[in-house]
C-alpha cells in the first residue's frame, strides 16, 4: 500500500476533479491524501464532501483523506503528485473566446486551443501557469506534475520555461477517441468484435488536438491499410465512434459528437489519419477547408459547441456535485477511461505503460524543433516519462503541424514577454483567420481583449490597440 | 590572368546570358572559355555571336572564347564553373501557370516560385534539374554550379539531393533591392547622399523571395530604427528604390517595380524588413493580406506581372539580340549590378566577399530544419562559400518561412518520387489558395496539369486527377 | 500460425544458430523455412541437419524447414527476417588480432570490438557488410534484419550507410548480464528471492559493449541506491551474477566469467552503471585503469580471452554437432535466455517488447550525434523497432562514450573510404594504444595488418605501411 | 570620433592591459574611459600612470580618461565593452597546478588549460566568472565583453551559462601563430616575400588551444598542400615561425618559443594542421605521444615553461611598468599583433572582420553538440559576432576534439555544481593522465587541491578527496 499526496489544483472542479476521484477509489494499492485547491473554494468543498461519500461506499477499494487548501502553497507542499486542471477566467470570457470572431465571419468549433479564441485564452492561462510553475519549484520540485489544462502546449510550455527541470506532462484522450474509432475499423472491416481502445497500438506525432496517427495495428493487421474500403461504406453519413453508424442526424443533442468525416477526409488528403476530435482538428487548418460557416460544420458532420451549451451543462454539473455531496444522490462509482490514474501508478512502478503524452520535444518528433511541447507516445514507468522516437508523417502534413507548433511558439514568446505586439502578429497569423485583412484582424483582437480585460490588463499593454 | 572555362546551360537566355557576358568581359585578370548549352540552337549561337562582338568592343578588358554545344556534355566536360539558368517550358506554360488560377479567383504576381503557378513550374523543372546534376556529376564534379533559375529553392534542393559532395549555390539579386531601399531610407532620413547598396550592411535569412532582414546598418546606424519615421513620410503613395519617393502611380509601365508598401507593412506586422520585391513577397502569405484581386495589388502598390506581357518583352528581346548579334546595334558595354561574375572571382581566391546565397542549410538559419534550402549571408572565398549563422528571426515572422520551407520539402518530396497525390498534397497547402475548397483545388490542379501535360506526361502519372 | 522465411547469414555457426534454432523450436504460433547460408557449407549442413532433428523432438511446438543455400541471394530471397553472424576470417586471423599487440605491451580481453583487434577485425568485416546491405536491398529491402556480429557497432554502420531504408538492428545480450547482476543487488539487500533479469526495469544508453545504465528499478526499488552498500560486501571477492559470490577465485575454468568489479569500480568513479561484461568494458578505456597486463585483469576479477581457448571450444562445438547432427548425442531442448526469437513475434505483431537495441541515432542518446550507432532501449512491435529516448549520462562518462562513439566513425570512415592513412589514424586514437607512441602503434599497425593481409589486400592499399 | 567606455577587469594586468592601451591610444576615431578594476589596486593605479602617460605621448592618436574602481561595478556601470583578464589566484598556485603533478611523471608544458593543472585553474577560476557574469548582467547587459583569461573555453561557458543573453565572446592569438606558420610556408615555398599573417586566408575550428587547420590558402594557393615538401625540409630542426628555420637549438632562451614540430607531425597524423602552439597542442593528448617527460619536449622542439621562469618574467615586468609609470623609462609606443582594438572598431561599425572568436556553439563547429565553446572564425560588425560555419575536419582529428570538449563539459559542470566527485571523474579523464591509474589520479587530486586550498575551500567540500 503507497501513501502519498496528490494536490489537485482547480479542484473545484465540476466535472475532471470528479472523475479522477472516483478513478483513485476503485485503484487498489494506494492511498494517502488528496489536497484540493481552488479560488472557488466552496465547490472544492464540494468535492471533498463527495470525496469522503466514496470513502464510505461499498465498492471503493481505496481510502483518501480529502483536504481543501486556502492557499495553493499547503496544497503543493509535500505533494508526489499534482494535477493541474483550471479554467482559466469565467465562461463569460469564453463566450468572448467563441462567438466574438462570429461578427467577423470567424466560427470556431470549440475555441480553446488555436484561433482567436485559442490565442485569448492562453493570454489569461500562461501568467496563471507561471506562477504556478514557481510555486511547484518551490513546495516539490520533485512532484510529478499532469496538466490537464487547455491549451495544453502553452501550458506545459511555460511549466518547463519558467522551471526546467519540472517533471511535468501534458495528458490529453483525445487521441484515445481516434484509437476508438480505428476500433470501429476494426469491427467493420474484420468482423471481429469491437476491440477495446487498448488493443489498438497506435504511433502518433504532432500537437495537442492537431496529433496524426502513422501506425496502426490490430494484432497484426494495418488498420490505415483498411480506410479506403471502410470510408466507402461509413464516409457519407458518417461513423461516431460512440454511435456507430448511420447515426450522423441524431448526433444533435451532444455537440460532443462527431462522424468522423473530417479525420476520413485529411487522411484521403495526407496520407495519415488526424488524431484528435474532427472538432478539435478543423481549428488548424484555413476556414474554407471545413469550417467557413455553421453550415459547413453540418456539412462535415460535426458541431459548434456554443458556450451557452456549456453554461448550462455547467449549471447542471454543479446541481449534480451538490446532489452528489449531499448524499441526495446516490455516487454511480465506476471507473472511466481516463487514464490519469494508471498513469500514477506506473509512475509508483507498478506497472509499465506506453501511452500518448505532451512533453518537451527531444527528438521524439523528428520534424518539430527541439525544446517545443509535442504529443507522442511515452513510456511511462518508474518515476520516468520517455518520450518513443515517432515515424516518419508525411510531408505535406507534418507541413501543417509546423506551422501550428512554430506560430503557437510566436504566441507563446509574446505572452512570456507581455509584447502584444508579437502576440498580435501570431493572431494574424492562425489559420482560422486568414480570410481577415489585417485591419480587420486588429479591430477583432481589439474587442477580444476588451472583452476579457479584466484577466489581461494586469499583464499586457493593451491602449494602443 | 586566370584561364577558366564556364559553362553555361541555357545559354541561350535572352537576358540573363548577356549580362554576364558583358560582366567579364569587363573583369580584369581572367580568360578562358565560354561554352553555350542551350535547347534552343540558334539562341545559343546568336549569344556566340554577341560575344565575339564583346571581345572585340574597345571597352572590353577581358577576351573570352565562345562555343555553342549541343550536347550538355560538352558543355560540362572540364568546367570550372557552371551557370544554371534555364526556362523550364515556355512562355505558354508560364501563362497556364499565372493565369488559370484566376478563374478560380486567385491571382499570382509572379507565378513562378511559389503558390499553384510556383508547384506546376517546380514539378517541370526539378526533372530537368535531376539530369543536370547527374551530369555535372559525371562531367564536373569540381565545379562550382551556380543556379539563377527559380524556383531557386527546389531546383538548389535537387542538385544537392542527387549529387551531395556537388558545390552549388542560388544566386538572387532581390535581396539587393532590399539594400537599394534600405539606402533610400539612410538617404531620406539622414540627409546623407544615396550610399551605394554595398554600403548597407545587412543580416538576412529565410527562403529565397521569402528573405527576412533583422539588422541594417549603413556605417554604425540601425536603418531599422528608422523606418518607422521614414514609413510615417512615404508610406501612403510607396517609395520605389529604382524611382523614389510619389512615383508609385507612374511605375504603370514597368511590372516590375514597386513602393516597397508590402515590404513597410509587414515591418510592422513581424517587425522585420522582409528582403524582396513586394511582387515576390505577397505570394507567401493568405490572398486576404495583398492579393486577395488585381485591386488589392494596385492599392499596395505593386503590380501583376502578366504573362502577355512577358512575351512581348522576349520578343523585343530575341530582336535586340539579333540586333547586337549581326552588329546593327551597337553594344552598350557596362557593368551591370549583378554578382555572378564577383562571386566567381572570389571562389579564385582574388576576393573575399559576405553575400547571400542559397545552399542547405546547415545551421545557419536557426528557424529552419538541417537541410532544406535557405538565403543567407556567406563568405565567398577560395573555393569555398561558407554560411554565417543569421541572427534571429521574430518568431511570428520565422513561422511563416518555416512554413513555407516546410511545404516547398512537401512539394519536392512528392517531385522526386513522382508521387502526384503528395503534389496535390502541397499544393492543397499553398498559402494562396486557402480560399479553395479541397474539391476547387483538385480541379483547378487537374486544369493546370491539363494545360502543361507536354511538360509533365513523361514524369508524373496524373490519370486520376 | 504465421509461415515466415528466415534466412540464416552464417548459418554454419558454431553456436548462435543452434541456440535461434533451439529457441524457435520451442515457439508456438510459427512456421516456415529457414534458409541457411554459409561460406562453410558443410557445416550448414550440419546445422540443417540438427534442424531436422530439432522437428522430430518431442518438445518441439513448431516445425520448420531447413534448407541450405550455397548462394546468399538464395537465402535472402523472400527473407521477412534475416540474421548475420558471421566470423570474419578465421580464428587464426583473431588471434593475430588478439595476441600480436602483446609484444608492444598491449593486452586485450576480448579483442572484437575496439582496441587494435577490433580495428583490424572491421577492416575485414565492413567490405563483406557491405556486400550484405547490397543484396539485402536487392533480395529482401522489406525484411527485418538482426545483426550478432561484432564489431556490432561497425557492421550495423556499415548496413544503413549502403542502404538507408534497410531495418536493422543489432542484437546484444551483454546488457542483460547487467540485469542479472542487478538483479543479484535486489536478491542480496533485499532478501527477496532472486528475480528474472525480466523484473530489473533499466535505463541504458551507450555504444555496444560500452552501454551504461541511468536507471534501475526492481518494483519501485532504485537499484542504483543499493549499490554502494552491496559493494561494501563484495566488491573485494567480486561477485559473479552467474555463480554469486565468493567465487572470483574460482572462476578460472571459464574465460567469459567475472566478478563485475570493474563495473563497481566505474560506478563509483562515475556515477553510472556499465552494463557490458567487464571484459568488454576495459577495452575502451586507457589501460593503465584495468587492463596494464594480465596480472590486472586477474586483479580486476576477470580473465583474457585467449585465441587458444577459442580454438580448442570451437573445435568441441563441431564435434557436439556433428554428434547432434547424427543423432549420436540427444538434443537437450531448452529456451535460451536469448531474444532474437521473441523480438521476432514482437516484429510480427504478437507481443509488444521494450528491449535494447542498436540503430542509428535519432535523438534517442542525445549526447552522440545523429547518425551514429548507439544501444538505447527500443519498443518491439509490429513492424517496427521505435527507440525510446534515454536519460542523461553523467558528462564524465558520456565523454567516454562520445570519444569512443567518435573514433569509431572516424574508423569507419576511413574503411568505407579504404583509406588506410584515416584508418591508421583512429588506430592511434585507440584508448588502449595510448601508451604506445606513434611510431610503436605504426609498426604494429602494419605488423597486423600483414598477418591478416589475405583478407585486407583486396580493399585496402597497405603497402606504404 | 567615438566616445565609448571600456571596463578592464584585471586592470593591473602587468602585460596584457598595458598592450591594450598602447593599441588604443594607436587607434583613431576613439576616446573615452578606461576603467580600470583589479583585486590588486597598486598594480591598477600603475596602468593608470601608464596611460596617463601614453595620453602625453607625440606618437599617441587618441586620448583617454584612465580611472581606478575599487569597486568592479564602478567600472562595469554604463560600460561599452569590458575586457577579462585575471590571473586566477596566484603564482605560487600556478606552481602547484604546474610542478606538483611532476612527482607522479606528469609533465605539463603550459598548464592553465587542460590536464591536471587546467583542472584546478578552472576549479578557481569559475566561481569568479559566475560573479563576473551576474554583475555585468546588472551593470551592463548590452556590454560586448571581450574574455582574455584561461581557460578560456570554461571562461566563456561560464559567463554565457549565468547570463546567457551576454554579448561575449574569447579572444586568443594563439591561431595567429599558425597563420605565421603558414605565411613561413608560403614564404619557403614560393619563393614569396614573407606575408603578413592577415594575408593567410584559413578556416579553422575546434576548441581553445586545441583548434585545426582545415582550410589555408595564400591567394589561391593552397599551402596544406605544400606541407608535405616544406616538412621534409624543416621538421628535423623545426621552424619557428618566429625565428625562422633551423633555429631550434637556440630557442632555450625564449620559453614560449617552439619548432612547429608537434604541428608538422599531427598534419601527417591526421591530415589538418593543429592550430595552436605546440606547447598548448600536447596537453590534449596522451603523454606518450608528445609529453611523456622534459626529454620528448626537447625532442618535439618546445619548451616546457616552468612557474619559476613566469615568477621572474612576472617581476620583470612589474618592474618595467613601475619606471613606466614614473617616466623613468621612456613608453616604446608601437601597435602590438593583438587584434582586441580592431575587433571594437569593428563592433561599433568601423570595419568588417573576420577572424576568430570563442562562442557557444550555434551549428558553426558540426562535430560538436550546439551549446559547447568553440573556437572558429566569426564575422565581426556592427554590434554583432556571427560564427561562419567551418569546413570538415578529418574525423579521427574531430574525435580528439570532441572528447576534450565533452571532457571540459563534465568538468564545467562539476564546477558548476560544486561537484567534487564529478569534478574528478573529468579529471581522471584528462588524456594527460591516462597513464595512472584511479589511486594515483585521486592522490594526486587530492594533493593539488590541498596546495591550493585558499582559492577552493569556499565553493568545493574537498574533505573526502
Amino acid at each position: 500500500m503507497k501513501n502519498i499526496k496528490i494536490a489537485y489544483i482547480g479542484g473545484g472542479s465540476k466535472m475532471w476533479a470528479r472523475v479522477f476521484m472516483y478513478d483513485l477509489a476503485l485503484t487498489e494499492g494506494l492511498c494517502g491524501e488528496i489536497a484540493l485547491y481552488d479560488i472557488d473554494i466552496p465547490a472544492a468543498r464540494r468535492n471533498a464532501k463527495i470525496g469522503e461519500r466514496l470513502n464510505a461506499h461499498p465498492a471503493a477499494v481505496s481510502r483518501w483523506k480529502y483536504t481543501v487548501c486556502e492557499r495553493i502553497e499547503q496544497a503543493l507542499d509535500g505533494a508526489d503528485f499534482v494535477a493541474l486542471s483550471i479554467l482559466p477566467g469565467t465562461l463569460d470570457e469564453m463566450a468572448a473566446d467563441v462567438h466574438l470572431p462570429e461578427k467577423y465571419g470567424v466560427y470556431q468549433s470549440v475555441g480553446d486551443t488555436v484561433g482567436p479564441g485559442g490565442v485569448m485564452r492562453a493570454m489569461r492561462t500562461v501568467p496563471i501557469y507561471e506562477y504556478f510553475a514557481h510555486s511547484i519549484k518551490q513546495c516539490c520540485p520533485q512532484a510529478w506534475v499532469i496538466n490537464l489544462t487547455n491549451p495544453m502546449t502553452v501550458c506545459t510550455r511555460a511549466l518547463y520555461d519558467v522551471f526546467p527541470q519540472i517533471k511535468a506532462f501534458g495528458c490529453c484522450h483525445e487521441v484515445f477517441h481516434a484509437q476508438e474509432f480505428l476500433a470501429c475499423v476494426a469491427h467493420e472491416q474484420l468482423g471481429v468484435p469491437l476491440p477495446d481502445r487498448r488493443e489498438i497500438n497506435i504511433d502518433a506525432s504532432g500537437i495537442n488536438h492537431f496529433t496524426w496517427i502513422t501506425e496502426a495495428y490490430y494484432k497484426d493487421v494495418d488498420l490505415l491499410k483498411l480506410l479506403p474500403s471502410f470510408a466507402e461504406k461509413f464516409f457519407r453519413e458518417g461513423y461516431c465512434e460512440q454511435k456507430g453508424r448511420g447515426r450522423l442526424d441524431h448526433l444533435g443533442a451532444d455537440p460532443f459528437l462527431y462522424g468522423n468525416k473530417v479525420k476520413m477526409e485529411l487522411y484521403f488528403r495526407y496520407g495519415a489519419l488526424a488524431a484528435a476530435g474532427d472538432r478539435h482538428l478543423v481549428e488548424f487548418m484555413p476556414p474554407e477547408w471545413f469550417l467557413s460557416d455553421p453550415a459547413a460544420a453540418e456539412k462535415w458532420g460535426y458541431h459548434l459547441t456554443g458556450v451557452d451549451f456549456r453554461k448550462k451543462q455547467q449549471a447542471e454539473r454543479v446541481a449534480e456535485s451538490e446532489q452528489l455531496a449531499s448524499g441526495e444522490k446516490e455516487i454511480d462509482l465506476v471507473r472511466s477511461d481516463e487514464e490519469c490514474v494508471d498513469l500514477i501508478r506506473a509512475l509508483l512502478g507498478e506497472t509499465k505503460i506506453i501511452s500518448n503524452a505532451n512533453v518537451p520535444n527531444a527528438g521524439q518528433t523528428p520534424y518539430l524543433p527541439s525544446g517545443v511541447i509535442t504529443e507522442t507516445n511515452c513510456v511511462f514507468y518508474r518515476n520516468s516519462v520517455k518520450p518513443v522516437l515517432s515515424s516518419p508523417l508525411p510531408p505535406a502534413a507534418a507541413a501543417l503541424v509546423q506551422y501550428n507548433s512554430a506560430n503557437t511558439e510566436a504566441l507563446y514568446h509574446g505572452i512570456k514577454t507581455r509584447d502584444a505586439e508579437e502576440i498580435f502578429s501570431s493572431f494574424l497569423n492562425q489559420p482560422l483567420l486568414c480570410r481577415l485583412s489585417a485591419d480587420s484582424a486588429r479591430s477583432l483582437f481589439r474587442e477580444m481583449a476588451d472583452a476579457t480585460q479584466n484577466y489581461l490588463k494586469d499583464y499586457y499593454n493593451l491602449k494602443k490597440f
